[in-house]
């Protein structure tokens, strides 16, 4: 496995890679859901890359940029026994070197929801996953179904922008008990991961009403909102049941739907999502 | 010459292209401003890529977009004579599918000048470039001088998202009166034409006076103004002595400087630059 920290050590190693090539991006410290993208990778590929890069314009001054979790010598070594070709891991100014100053904007399907309650979260998702691909140039991009409006918002990024990869999105994966993996997780403590697995109960709930013949998007709605105010260490911050290609909400579920929920739980703030009928293993 | 007007047909020609290949971008309607171009990207590489697309985003809804020149079968003629090997010539649907919602802004150096003058003109500009360095992937681009900020905006495109073609500058083609080459001129009435040599009137003097020692912007654009209020058929939009990297404004040119001006001249309106100190053939 190469590790290699500038764009033009990576293009030098990528034009010499065996075609196809996967890539799945991450921001490190990484679970098992990481894990699933790669191995999917894995099995698509003759080439997988993974690039561990936190970010910065896709955290608004407020949020938990400097403190969130970093682990690069233990990501190695998982990406390593995973059979990773190629970790881009590059510094900040590598990719944002000073005087940067453009950004990518993906329209209406990123301002709703995340985009609405975290402002420009998206342009930064979109700016880096642009420079991710055009950089990296891969067949095939993975990424978790866990950020389901993020990856509405970077299906449409690729093809809006003609970046040729194909966008794979993985299935959630959940934790025994159902609390969706997340690097964020780290940040809970014992109380709080209870209070967590409201989230995953609410969506259970939904899907239940919904296999029930439930329709109605305002009663499904009210009862999973009525679950989480019932647990006194969670703070809703919205609960969605929009289209799951546009967001636009439903009043009625008539077409596959997409119910995401994004709750406070202690200083953490989580979210998850499922669909409506349920894809298999789709969360 | 192959002609192509899918997205995905001009990528598999382009996979089979021999490398290097030079890209020309053009709106069309080609004169011997875009032909420098050609031949230059001829001279560079072993594959020559024109394409000819009057890009939508680009003009303001008060702009003429619906009456811009076009002459698709003489611009094909002209590129087969100059050797070109690959036209991409895609229709707006292709370019822009339904839905299409998302667009690429660089910052600073783009809210100048024609930025002002003409809001949303590079954001169209650097839109549509990105996608085409993403679906032609050139390993040279050329442009000319004579949009002397698109340049600027284009670098800095190519830089930013990490697009990976040289960009190449080519000097700006003048008639031997001095009126620089510009898809528009055909806009003109003998009379305007006329008029029209007050920019580059207006730029030789701006030259005469630097090469005379003069260093300070307001008076050079003073006697630039007052030149181009003589002239009764013509209409200042603005002058511009800036820095010719960043178009920070001078007052006095203390670094290398560009000297850009429009000029309104019956219902057309024109732009020319010169750099001073000049470059070798750099208009």
């Amino acid at each position: 496995m190469k590790v290699i920290e500038t764009v033009d050590a990576f293009r030098d190693a990528r034009c010499r890679a065996a075609e196809p090539l996967g890539l799945v991006p991450t921001m490190g410290y990484l679970h098992e859901g990481h894990l699933a993208l790669v191995r999917r990778a894995r099995a698509d590929n003759r080439t997988v890359a993974a690039s561990i890069f936190v970010n910065p314009t896709q955290f608004a001054p407020t949020e938990d940029l400097a403190t969130y979790p970093r682990d690069m010598e233990g990501d190695l070594e998982k990406l390593e026994r995973e059979g990773v070709d190629l970790v881009f891991a590059p510094d900040s100014d590598a990719v944002y070197p000073a005087g940067f100053d453009t950004y990518v904007d993906v329209g209406d399907v990123a301002n709703r929801l995340e985009g609405q309650h975290r402002p420009g979260h998206f342009r930064g998702v979109a700016t880096v996953v642009c420079k991710l691909l055009t950089i990296v140039r891969p067949d095939r991009a993975y990424f978790g179904q866990k950020d389901a409006q993020q990856c509405l918002v970077i299906r449409k990024l690729n093809a809006d922008l003609n970046l040729g990869a194909e966008i794979v999105v993985v299935p959630t994966v959940r934790d025994p008990d159902g609390l969706a993996l997340s690097s964020r997780n780290a940040y809970l403590k014992p109380e709080e991961r209870a209070a967590a697995l409201t989230l995953s109960r609410s969506l259970h709930l939904a899907r239940e009403m919904y296999d029930d013949g439930v329709r109605d998007t305002e009663e499904i709605r009210s009862r999973m909102q009525a679950l989480i105010e019932s647990e006194p260490g969670a703070r809703l911050d919205y609960v969605s049941i929009a289209d799951a290609q546009t967001l636009d909400e439903f009043d009625a579920i008539d077409r596959p739907a997409l119910v995401s929920l994004a709750v406070h739980v202690g200083s953490v703030r989580l979210i998850d999502n499922a669909l409506l009928p349920s894809r298999l293993g789709a969360g």
